[in-house]
């Protein structure tokens, strides 16, 4: 039997004409002779009666503090609806199938309400349906604990239900239903060249969502990388061809650029006393308690600095201050990522892109690299001139 | 552990108001040193976000035949919803409560979709919650099936799920809240005297019900039954007394008066040949194969009468008269049911029903009995004049 996992998100199952594209898309896999696993989102927003946000706004009408456990098995109606929405289409196309919740489906989580992690799959119930010839539309992004409480699986749930199902479910490949056409090279709305990516590498996807891409979730990536399942990154609503995530793909020294903005660079110092080195871990001591996380750090002969998001801005610099640390925050930063799993042993890549930035007259104002990566800090204002030039000098855009 | 349950249908908990009440009943449940179970149908009516039958709305739009388990999964919904609300509000009151499904409360049925039978209830999930000092919310309506698949009970179902949960935990009692205020000796949009019993036995109970009185479904007092667990309906917007239904209540001869209305005679004669016997046989197995019920079966010499549901007169009609047998119906009649334990061995009561129709001018079509039942069948214009004059003559009003 071979097996295809199909992922439609909410954009996908909201309309109508979602729905009619994502049932082309399962009729066609099943007519290619696959056994299609179909996992889908909640459908509609805010305000329809079978929104997942309709129904929390409801509950919080009531009261705002839900027990986590119960948040969950609320939110869990939302896509089981889905499902039911789902296998009922394809019914009325002719094509048997059935709708299954997480637990249904033999997802076991870990009991961490709301951001539960998949613990185990037992492919058992999804097998024995699709050996009945039907189709199974599985509820995403939830799964049951061990008491038998209903869980969720928190950020890029869906995606990791699609990608955990294919590697217990040993899948040809885990298809991503979206309303973009793929993987790009960047962000399409500040480089209008940029490209889709026929194929990228499981490493390379997790860092460009890690440096913030919004196409899919790293812990969903991590799930298709351990059972080896490719990946394709496909639009609902267009016949492009889509992005490859795969183990061996051809390595590009640079692949793409990602970026993230309301960043804060926060400098402490100068750091007196005898023991700079103590005070500098003090520093970092004083941000864990405060519960911000931090990044590119760096250090200083006398001081030491890091950036953070935004919105931790007051905290941060409170929590300092009142440890008696002198510092200075500089709000409004963007942080650049460039990203190749081919950059490693290449020289000069650095050189090149402070050389592009530099000519552009973006200041840097620091860096941090990593084996695929490397991470500029520059003015948030600067973003759209830093990312053109970058992505215009290492021949990103359109072939 | 003195073990409560309480069950709250949709007009309880739809409104503020209406959970407002029943979260008193249920604190005061616990304060009086209960652990209450609470049981909860679907809130909402169609239309509103939350309403089952907003849901069903919506999947039917897509294509009318929902396959049977599909549907029952998302129905199920709807009480699912209810119980967290129920959990949040008892929350806000500073009460802790968890929310289950039917299958987390361990309610196992048998797979008939829309209609399933409770087959076994395990008590140690919710015993597990109770022990830990919380108020368990259970959805209503809902069990699973061997495979894992949801379930809903139909008809009375969530009063089933009450009385059945109240057995399994050896509760002291199973609290039926409802917007009426109890069981009435008889429909009181016909007599505005009736009166409200503060205790009917089970099998008055379940007579009652079937011959048309509104206010539990035989199922669920058969459960009740079967664990000797009295049930105590109540209504939720006052506090009046209620009435009791348990084993061993003081029986009198007359309790109370049902009535169904929309009933059509069908009289099938005269039957010819050497064989009337046999003709009638046919004609009853001519209405079984029709599947259509039939009810108050008489015999005459050459003739046989009944009746049947008016719905299915046309149906009846031609299925009679295409086996070839003369029939007349008469559409637009009522049945009266005359109900009281006690009038068993009491002789004389069916002369005094007969005596007081026939003085208030209702003619008696037909009539038939059981051990704590006599029926007549009248036209339904006498119907108000006919419950009238019994209600009086058996002195059922207030007291």
């Amino acid at each position: 039997m071979k097996i295809v996992v199909q992922k439609f998100g909410g954009t996908s199952v909201a309309t109508a004409e979602g729905r009619a594209r994502a049932m082309e898309r399962i009729i066609a896999a099943k007519e290619r002779g696959y056994a299609p696993v179909v996992v889908v989102s909640a459908m509609g927003r805010r305000g329809e009666p079978y929104a997942t946000d309709t129904l929390i706004d409801l509950v919080k009408s009531i009261h705002n503090d839900i027990e986590p456990r119960e948040l969950d098995l609320l939110i869990s109606c939302g896509e089981i609806i889905s499902t039911v929405v789902m296998a009922t289409s394809l019914k009325k196309m002719g094509y048997a199938a059935v709708a299954l919740t997480g637990g249904q489906a033999g997802i076991y989580t870990d009991g961490n309400y709301g951001c539960a992690q998949i613990l185990d799959i037992d492919p058992k119930p999804i097998i024995n349906h699709l050996c009945q010839g039907k189709i199974v539309i599985v509820a995403g992004f939830q799964g049951i604990c061990a008491d038998g409480s209903t869980t969720t699986l928190g950020r890029g749930g869906s995606d990791t239900t699609a990608t955990a199902l294919g590697a217990a479910l040993k899948a040809e490949v885990v298809e991503i239903y979206t309303d973009v056409d793929g993987v790009m090279t960047t962000d399409p709305r500040l480089v209008p060249e940029a490209a889709i990516l026929s194929d990228i590498s499981y490493r390379e996807i997790c860092e460009m969502a890690n440096q913030g891409a919004k196409v899919i979730h790293p812990r969903a990536v991590e799930a298709a990388m351990n059972g080896k399942v490719p990946i394709m990154i496909k639009n609902t609503f267009s016949d492009a061809q889509g992005t490859l995530i795969a183990e061996n793909v051809a390595e590009r020294v640079i692949t793409g650029l990602a970026h993230l903005t309301n960043i804060t660079q926060v400098k402490v110092g100068p750091l007196d006393g005898n023991d700079v080195q103590l005070a500098k871990v003090k520093v970092l001591k004083t941000m864990a308690e405060a519960r911000i996380s931090i990044d590119m750090v760096g250090v200083a002969p006398n001081s030491i600095f890091f950036i953070i998001n935004g919105d931790d801005t007051e905290k941060a610099r409170t929590a300092l201050e009142k440890a008696g640390y002198k510092t200075v925050v500089e709000t409004g930063c963007a942080k650049i990522s460039v990203i190749g799993a081919g950059m490693e042993g290449v020289p000069g890549v650095m050189a090149d892109v402070m050389e592009s930035l530099d000519r552009a007259g973006v200041t840097v104002l620091h860096t941090s690299d990593s084996d695929i990566t490397i991470s500029f800090l520059i003015k948030e204002e600067d973003l759209p001139k830093a990312i053109k030039i970058l992505h215009k000098s290492f021949n990103l855009g359109k072939k």
